[in-house]
């Protein structure tokens, strides 16, 4: 019998519960705080943001799995399990909300919308005329399983595609490929619509800072749906408010919730989302979930298991 | 040598010009009011808006290019001559940018961003979490040229496609197909969120009455991309301002500009563009009208020639 020991805050649990048990009826599906004893026998963890120590506590935790692509939530606890695998969220409804998102995002800005919502606001019937797609340059700033799927949408519309990755990929048709700390600046600067999609290690945070943003060419838009490390929000938004960048959806934040005192609110050609770009949906995240504790229980590699020496 | 007469108010007709000449630099374009006599020989109209009984004057037309898609700026002029081809926009740029807003409006709806939006206004992080793209039923009313190109954008991303058209099209993959009167009800009782790209016919305009928006599901939103004959904008603002319907993205209105003192301009899940969905790109256009200017000249059918009885 497989027991799963699930954890987040602030929403039901009862749509995860329903989507395990429909997978696989047999699951002993427990529901923090209900999380029984530790001497309760194996068990595996699928958690959000779980407090500091808990998963320490729980040694007969074999395995975790992380409710979203990101694993930040986990590595910041001290106690975090050593010799534990940590298997990133990889479902498909990731994957497509994600593409759903970036396709959306691109054209927003491709198109004018924050500046023709603004407009909307003050009853302005102005008019702007967007560049033929093929002339509009989408650069995607990481391109693992999100930045793929998140390509793979943008091509029918004809954009001059490209990518960075920190280590290199291999050559794709319609997408012009970057690699490397020291082709970074090349691929700022030849990137009108940027898409932030990089997960948070010590390398990537802060990496978007006043210098970095101003190798965009003027007028460029950056949209992020990665981690909020990424982006210096104040030099961001110097560049916006200065006019030299013409605008940005922002999907993920330093901190969460942004505060409602922030300044970045009340930018006009700033759209925030809460977090919702790509959302793991219950259904195919069940059996994401339930198909790698087979493959655990069989001894095979789980997906998308966490690297600890490049932090993703 | 080619004559051109080009009218169009408001905006600079430089680009159009240079667009022109960069095909075929031997073209005479005259700038509307710069037109000459009618005396001067014969000549090819191309223009959006022209004032009525303009062109009648002009005997010396051969045939009238319209700047856009719609005709009905032309049709609404009681001297419109006769037994002149009057040939509609089908420039790829048109095709394109159709494409592109079609997909970025459905992918707005279907993520919740008039919602999301309306939010931050408030400096509200409420979140929405949105169906997967295959639960979302999805219909285009107006199955032409550009509703076949928005439905190719939309495929992708494997939403619950259908499109409604008045006569009968060729079976496709991946998208259920409606046509004539007697099934308009049904295709509308099944879509979540409804593509309006009719043309303006009689048969078209107010088509979108309170009870025909009434057939659509609850929660359904409405984009129209098409004519703003379509829709009765009082009944679509009461079925919003009830809760019935979502939201809207209209770029097309009866009036537009839309006046300034429209409720329509309030309402928070409405979004509304200036009639930029679609836009006709001279660098596309001028090769679209001097390949068919090519073909009357040697006597064969223009592409896209109006067909009076029809309306479109």
């Amino acid at each position: 019998m497989t027991r799963i020991l699930f954890y987040l805050q602030d929403y039901s649990h009862d749509i995860w519960r329903e989507a395990i048990k429909r997978v696989d009826p047999s699951v002993e599906f427990r529901s923090f705080p209900d999380w029984g004893s530790p001497d309760d026998g194996p068990a595996y963890a699928f958690v959000w943001e779980p407090e500091p120590g808990l998963l320490a506590r729980y040694t007969n935790i074999k395995a975790i799995f992380s409710l979203g692509a990101g694993i930040d939530h986990l590595t910041r606890d001290p106690d975090l399990p050593k010799n534990v695998p940590i298997i990133r969220m990889g479902d498909d409804g990731l994957k497509e909300g994600m593409a759903e998102f970036v396709a959306m995002s691109v054209l927003m800005h491709h198109r004018g919308m924050p500046q023709l919502m603004a407009k909307q606001r003050n009853r302005d019937w102005g008019r702007y005329f967007a560049s033929a797609a093929k002339d509009v340059r989408v650069g995607i700033l990481g391109y693992g399983a999100l930045g793929q799927v998140s390509a793979a949408a943008l091509k029918p519309f004809g954009y001059d595609l490209a990518a960075w990755s920190r280590t290199q990929k291999p050559a794709e048709e319609g997408i012009t490929l970057y690699h490397g700390a020291e082709n970074l600046n090349e691929f700022l600067a030849r990137t009108d619509i940027l898409v932030g999609l990089l997960p948070s290690t010590k390398e990537t945070a802060g990496l978007l800072d006043f210098d970095r943003l101003s190798l965009l060419p003027e007028g460029a838009s950056v949209i992020n749906a990665g981690r909020g490390s990424l982006i210096v929000l104040d030099d961001l938004m110097a560049l916006l408010n200065s006019g030299y960048l013409r605008g940005a959806t922002l999907d993920v934040f330093p901190e969460e919730p942004l505060p409602k005192d922030h300044a970045l609110w009340g930018l006009d050609n700033v759209l925030i989302t809460p977090h919702i770009a790509a959302i793991t949906r219950p259904d195919t995240a069940a059996e994401y979930v339930l198909r790698n504790i087979e493959k655990l229980e069989r001894d095979e590699t789980a997906e998308n298991v966490l690297d600890l020496t490049r932090g993703y």
